[in-house]
């Protein structure tokens, strides 16, 4: 590793956010590569036509982001389209390449930060900054991912889970009840489709208070969970940011004892309302309230759990009771008028503002490092100090067991506590190609564990969406299938092709050794597990294909992401052996040459590549994880013989 | 023309649409191809796996309609992702084709009708009606081609523009007086941009009062109408469908007087809020009122004015008086309570949902052909007749010379009448290629005068959207660059690339013979202006391209429509001449073989191919359509002679 590669600079005076975790010497002098301008509070650098710019993290629009502004300001916002700016998480590392040259950029600051990547000018790069106060990283290197590593090896090593979780999980907003959770679980066995988790939403809670269980819903939960179990199923219960004001409630109570929680600028704890109506928020930025808050989760550890996903933890704020107080005032103005169409639209505008409104970001307060810092001066890192708090905690709860975690909200450093999803996502065609374009830049920010909703969250979806996203998802380390309330109902065996899906589950599981081996190396070798085609390959073509991927060292994917076709173009940078699998015992294979191929792939098809020199390793399918065995190993190769690959062994849960 | 081939029935008691213009004899018997259920209010149709669904003229999604549910009920909705239902438009005319078969169906009713077009049953077409009442034209055919040749004859022909229509118009909602619209023209002059026409959005009114111009913004307004045609440029105003309840104002007075105005149930005038503020929306069912609202076009008409677009006329209702006033009553409950969660979310859903409510469209009545009938049975041919309203009276108030019309809201029938915009879109990537999408749909259906809004309407665009946008946008009937008031400016002479602009509307202009003629021949001849691959090609590739369409008859385009590319595939169903044009007098020309091809195409270039027999004029361009002469064209011809090329010639203005 050549350390000397990265020089760390430091404008104004930083809040520090704990992400990198390798001491960097502080350069003087000028920032270098970009022009400052500090009165404009902006870093500008000049793009040349050819320069691709990558990174961010879990953002909207494509692998190179040029074109497009991106503000790092962590936003409970469902609707992802193209022109919005922020999405859960802010990733502040960028990657700006071409031929002639290759630079990182790491923008380490908790503050809001706007990248311009060609959106006012194409050929200009603006980092804009609320506050001028940052430590950036460059790091150079001879190759995309010679920095990446770099920038890996600073920030930490990522986050393992179990084993376990390489299977698929099915989840729904709506599981109301231990009845409805073992009707999952019969229909997937009736299907023969393998599953190895069923997640919990919020309907598990007793009136979604965290830390709680429903009882009259899941009577005698421990025995639940324990039948489940025996069932080879895991159950990974949600945990909330917010935590309910309600006398007698334990966690409420300790935590207004203990001072735990945030609090606005006269010193009152803030009133939020989230799920469970109003709310505290566990001041995750204080050291004890972080130590208070993961010791928490030993409350479900002890009753047999041993995974769950942080949600609503940018945090997502329905109203605030202080907000909502002036609303209803001012409607009563509106009221009395004689409403002219301008103040009607004030009128919509203040009511349709109130859930996540910015002004609620600047009403409340963190002890953090000793200081008293206002919420929107370190917004980013709220979350990703929800996650660390959960993931310090499960080292002393269970020293010897890897607990799975991952969060919807997340900040560069969270990387290193748990896994993300790609939040609440809709049943969009095109949110599987986000979905796709996604995990590369999650690769390069360290974010290893993670996936989107298969199906899509929001929306009403469709049989053939669900078996492309699929058929793309048996490839995403967190393997979940997820919904919400009111949508139509979208686990696989609602559908009639309840076979090809238990094909495509089944393959997925047969890649459970190679998927977790590269996972693996990814996360001890600082290595992205997903890589744009440029990454690797230099010609031309190369650089803007943005709708496959190269997995691990030995495969290239090719998903289908357009309805209504029964096969796609792909681009071969070099000769590949192509596999189209029917199940992981059906498939054709054939080798391509290098340049453009229309390739077949139905519904029930899914498209490998296997590079020259590659070889995938695929296991025999069975209904869990732990019967997917490394032994009697049918290898796929290319060029190459089955000795040639590295299996990554171990016991799947033994903490490293 | 095969007239026997259309075969009519009817379902319960349909409210006539005059959509069909052709007397067609009623079969007796059962409704024939489809599985009727009458108590569920159903047609039942059995897909195969081969058949494609095409129609529906201006929805979302792809050009095959399958694996999605389309409502027709026409909607005032801006944005418009993949899991909207309805647009602005009703167009129900479906195709739907295979090898072994092809059935047009049209489905007359002015009602809500439901396509379930295999959502929820991947091999099933259902069509849902809200009240079963219809006729139904079932149209065979030996090709795509035929079926829709045979529709659009007994629907009548379709609306022709004046020739100055073709050329490029510029728009923007937020042009406030003739200075901003000078500057318009100016800064088009300046950077050398041929320009026929600046549309004036609401802000040209008198407080939006439909047929009145603001004076203080346009003082003397027919001296500026003159001022700017001198500069050849004609202005083209928007007209709303509310008019403006303000005493004095002789609009709303005359209707009053006349008794034109949509009524509740009671016989009161409906007061319903739009951009004037509270309004009466005109009864453009009603015959007299019709007649009326079209004769008033003459007060602008009479000022030099010769083309308008019509808006709002879903009619778009932000409130109505009633409901606002029951939703303030329901707020007073909420302000009392202590808002539990839910609770909450009932607030905020009673104040979102007051626009375009609903409820509000029961609340007012029609008199049509005599019959007092509710607005929710007749919604969707609402703005059908304001279009015709205005075409009717045109062809009194001028009826030598043609008047340039298109509308938001449309419903089969209204193609006679006006062309449309794609309604109020998105700057965004996937809207430049749904754009491409609905055209082919749109020439179905007898809508030859359209296009989207170039650059996007609604969102912050970039310079190269707006480049691979008129890139595209040089080949609609509508070329019309417009964007909505708070987004960012996108004037082409906002951006460095002015140049690129310049030679991309040149080649428009060099272009308009050949789009000229094609569209004459279209509306003529019952023929599609714009047509899906699978139309002509019959080889299996084809059927599944969905980014490419055949223009007239000699061309093929293929435009980019994804950002950071400097190219694209492209399929050729048979061997055509590529053109790569960077101006009308500079490209490239390159016969490429039946295949796959990547083929560059930088911002600056757009791609055209000559098919095999194929003949493309191209004419010297001009600054203004009428310097655009069919002398001394420039043929480009492959496997073909210029002579083979039927130029369609007329003067361009007068009626036909």
């Amino acid at each position: 590793m050549q350390r000397t590669q990265i020089k760390k600079y430091r404008i104004g005076k930083p809040i520090p956010t704990d992400s990198v975790v390798v001491d960097v010497e502080l350069e003087q002098g000028a920032i270098p590569y970009f022009h400052t301008d500090e009165p404009a509070k902006r870093l500008t650098f000049s793009l040349e036509k050819e320069d691709r710019v990558y990174g961010l993290g879990e953002t909207i629009r494509g692998m190179n982001k040029r074109g497009w502004i991106y503000t790092s300001k962590n936003a409970d916002d469902p609707v992802h389209t193209e022109d919005k700016r922020s999405l859960y998480a802010s990733q502040n590392f960028i990657l700006i390449t071409s031929d002639k040259r290759s630079l990182g950029v790491y923008v380490d600051t908790p503050g809001v930060v706007t990248f311009d990547i060609g959106y006012t000018k194409l050929n200009e790069l603006r980092i804009d900054f609320e506050d001028f106060d940052a430590d950036l990283y460059f790091v150079e290197g001879e190759s995309p991912l010679s920095i990446v590593s770099q920038f890996r090896h600073i920030i930490g090593r990522s986050y393992i889970p179990p084993r376990w979780a390489f299977g698929f999980g099915q989840s729904r907003w709506g599981y109301k009840n231990a009845e409805d959770v073992r009707r999952v679980a019969d229909q997937y066995e009736k299907a023969g489709i393998p599953i190895d988790m069923i997640y919990m939403d919020i309907d598990y809670m007793e009136r979604f208070k965290d830390f709680t269980v429903d009882e009259k819903a899941f009577p005698n939960f421990p025995s639940f969970v324990e039948e489940m179990r025996g069932r080879g199923i895991h159950l990974v219960p949600i945990i909330d940011a917010g935590v309910k004001i309600e006398d007698g409630y334990d966690v409420y109570e300790e935590g207004v004892k203990g001072d735990f929680f945030c609090k606005k600028e006269n010193g009152e704890n803030l009133v939020a309302a989230v799920w469970p109506g109003k709310v505290h928020f566990p001041d995750f930025l204080k050291d004890s309230a972080r130590e208070w808050f993961g010791n928490k989760y030993k409350v479900l550890l002890d009753q047999g759990i041993d995974g769950f996903w942080n949600d609503m933890n940018e945090p997502a704020i329905f109203y605030t009771e202080d907000h909502l107080k002036e609303v209803f005032e001012k409607i009563e103005d509106y009221k009395g008028k004689n409403l002219d169409i301008w103040s009607f639209f004030e009128f919509k505008g203040l009511v349709g503002s109130i859930d996540n409104n910015e002004e609620d970001y600047r009403r409340f307060y963190h002890e953090y490092k000793g200081q008293k810092i206002r919420h929107d001066k370190v917004h980013n890192i709220f979350g990703y100090n929800m996650t660390r708090a959960a993931g310090e905690a499960f080292e002393k709860l269970s020293p010897d067991k890897r607990i799975l975690m991952f969060s919807r909200s997340s900040f560069i450093g969270a990387h290193r506590y748990g896994g993300v999803w790609c939040g609440d996502n809709q049943s969009w065609w095109s949110h599987l190609l986000l979905n796709i374009q996604q995990m590369p830049a999650l690769s390069m920010c360290g974010f290893l564990f993670s996936g989107a909703d298969i199906g899509g969250f929001g929306a009403n979806t469709t049989e053939d969406l669900v078996l492309r996203w699929t058929a793309f998802g048996i490839f995403t380390p967190l393997f979940r299938n997820h919904a919400a309330l009111g949508t139509r109902e979208q686990e696989m065996y609602q559908f009639p092709s309840k076979d090809v899906f238990k094909h495509l589950v089944e393959l997925r599981y047969a890649l459970v050794p190679y998927l977790y081996s590269e996972f693996m190396k990814a996360a001890l070798e600082e290595k992205m597990l997903f890589k744009p085609l440029a990454f690797e390959y230099s010609d031309e073509r190369s650089r803007e294909i943005e709708d496959q991927l190269l997995l691990g060292d030995s495969i290239m994917i090719a998903p289908v992401y357009k309805q209504n076709t029964t096969g796609r173009m792909v681009y071969l940078p070099e000769d590949m052996k192509l596999v189209r699998f029917r199940a992981y015992d059906d498939y054709d294979e054939e080798v391509l040459t290098k340049g453009d191929h229309y390739v077949k792939a139905d519904l029930n098809e899914v498209l490998v590549f296997i590079r020259k020199g590659g070889v995938l390793p695929l296991a025999k399918p069975a209904d869990r994880t732990t019967g997917v065995k490394v032994e009697n190993l049918n290898y796929l190769c290319y060029e190459a013989k089955p000795e040639d690959y590295k299996l990554y062994e171990d016991d799947g849960e033994s903490r490293l």
